[in-house]
């Protein structure tokens, strides 16, 4: 990738998994415009839902020809989704090129969902600045996206950065990718859920159980973030167990990068102190060498939900496609 | 670190376990002359020791002023040693300065260990021309060196790369860093001990047994890779085991990475097909997506016990310091 062009406006689009979100950002970064629509099921059916922000954007902005669309999973260099675990196991989707179709005169890069995010904290929030920074986006699975040495780190194919599907117990739960204990069981959204589903089935979370409607199995990571932010013990203690399995992520990922910053992304940060004062104090005691290295800061993204799409318009200006 | 000169006579050090062993490398990339010590126990006399390996290389290569040494653990870009668990946690020894004030007229430059066998492998061994790799030395530990882009990547401080310490299980063997399951109690020299041992005690390894003089408590590594390699099916189940976790490292380093190709270096590889062919049979097995993705090589280091003095030898003709 070669800084081809700072000015101009593109459009950066980003897919989650239950909303699609595109923006139109300015030559001076600003965001000019935005439109969503829900995350449709079905691969054809997403493509036909960003074609359709696409085309929805360049009405207002028709200048805005340079687009790049953050997706999740295996991305290619060629923009084809090789495999994404978490968008219904799809696999061989050639986003870049039915895109390319469905909007001749048109440029589109397609990006894995968390580098756009990671990119978008790097020019516009949590990580201006910093040139070797690791954005775990905790939703409804782990995202990494890795910058090093101020550049998009990728690897040899584009699929560098799956770190939630880093085993780390080959004993644990199963996960869609196919593994056992991958660090998005835990550490994730569902995680969250399936720690406090283990606790309530136990009998030890009332409060969490009651937000829930009353079944224990009917909990979810949010029951329990509500709980905590009430000052439940109970949820504070499952909220606990899980910065816990945050921060020994996030100390493996340390002894491999050796990072200056984390950046947490992805609606749990929204639990704020609640969740990053005990992932720190975990991160510590889990991190090789904690006395003999520098510090490693771990703040929240400040960029919401918008991260990846800026991020995405970003790369759009950027690319040399 | 940028490429000033690719010519002239160099140094090169790697402070193993067991052993020193210093190169002198012509420009031509080709060895000159070596020498060797044992590795003397404390932080004190490996510095003695590291100092009249160079001065004897120097007597016959007196234009040999640029040195560059491989020592295990956390080496700061001040060529501080700043921790190394499996080198009697040794912590905060200034090895730079210390061999400067030794060595008065040479530059000296400390590189890890495991990243200096690594370039070695990269500028004369089994990843010449391939621009992404991870290296992975199976020794006591578990060392890494990891190439990017064709440069190697050190990270923030210099401490990138300490995949040793990744935790695989959370409730597995204590480790000398000070956490509990880190891959290198799996899958190193130590972990095939272990694997064997676990085997042994049972009653299910009686020629491994025997090759241990009749103890099971006695069994090594290199008693269960010797049974192997007479075909004893107890010893191959225990290797076929050993390998699975090796691989589950890899498939670990190959979502993070992405790489094009992984070497495996240390004493364990001298296994052969023993070792590498389970570990590419289980590697597929566990990598996310293996059927979506281009192959990863998994191949043999060819420098053997010289791959870390020589890319350190080559890293001190680089080196701007």
């Amino acid at each position: 990738m070669t800084a081809e062009s700072t000015t101009g406006i593109t459009i950066g689009v980003d897919v989650g998994g239950t909303k699609c979100l595109g923006v139109v950002v300015g030559a001076d970064g600003g965001i000019v415009a935005e439109h969503r629509v829900p995350t449709p099921a079905g691969p054809d059916e997403v493509i036909d839902a960003i074609a359709e922000i696409i085309g929805e954007l360049q009405r207002g902005a028709p200048e805005a020809t340079r687009v790049c669309v953050g997706a999740p999973g295996l991305i290619d260099r060629d923009g084809v989704l090789r495999f994404a675990p978490n968008l219904g196991a799809a696999a061989e989707v050639p986003v870049r090129a039915e895109l390319a179709q469905r909007l001749p005169g048109t440029t589109i890069v397609v990006e894995n969902d968390a580098n756009c995010a990671a990119w978008g904290e790097r020019v516009a929030g949590a990580c201006q600045g910093v040139d070797d920074v690791v954005m775990v986006t905790l939703g409804t699975g782990i995202g990494g996206g890795i910058i090093l040495g101020g550049a998009l780190f990728r690897g040899h194919n584009g699929f560098a950065g799956e770190i939630g599907h880093v085993v780390v117990d080959p004993n644990g739960p199963f996960c869609p990718c196919g593994q056992r204990g991958c660090w998005e069981r835990y550490a994730s959204g569902s995680g969250l859920g399936w720690l406090g589903r283990e606790v309530a089935v136990a009998g030890q979370a009332a409060r969490v159980v009651q937000l829930a409607g009353g079944d224990p199995e009917a909990v979810r990571g949010e029951h329990v973030t509500r709980a905590a932010a009430e000052g439940d013990a109970q949820a504070l203690a499952v909220m606990d167990r899980f910065a816990w399995w945050v921060a020994l992520g996030l100390a493996n990922l340390a002894n491999t990068f050796d990072p200056a910053r984390f950046v947490l992304g992805g609606g749990l940060v929204e639990a704020g102190p609640l969740l990053l004062d005990p992932v720190s104090r975990h991160f510590l005691d889990l991190v090789e060498a904690a006395t003999h290295r520098p510090p490693i800061d771990i703040v929240a993204a400040t960029l919401g939900e918008r991260a990846g799409a800026i991020g995405a318009a970003d790369l759009a200006r950027r690319s040399s496609a």
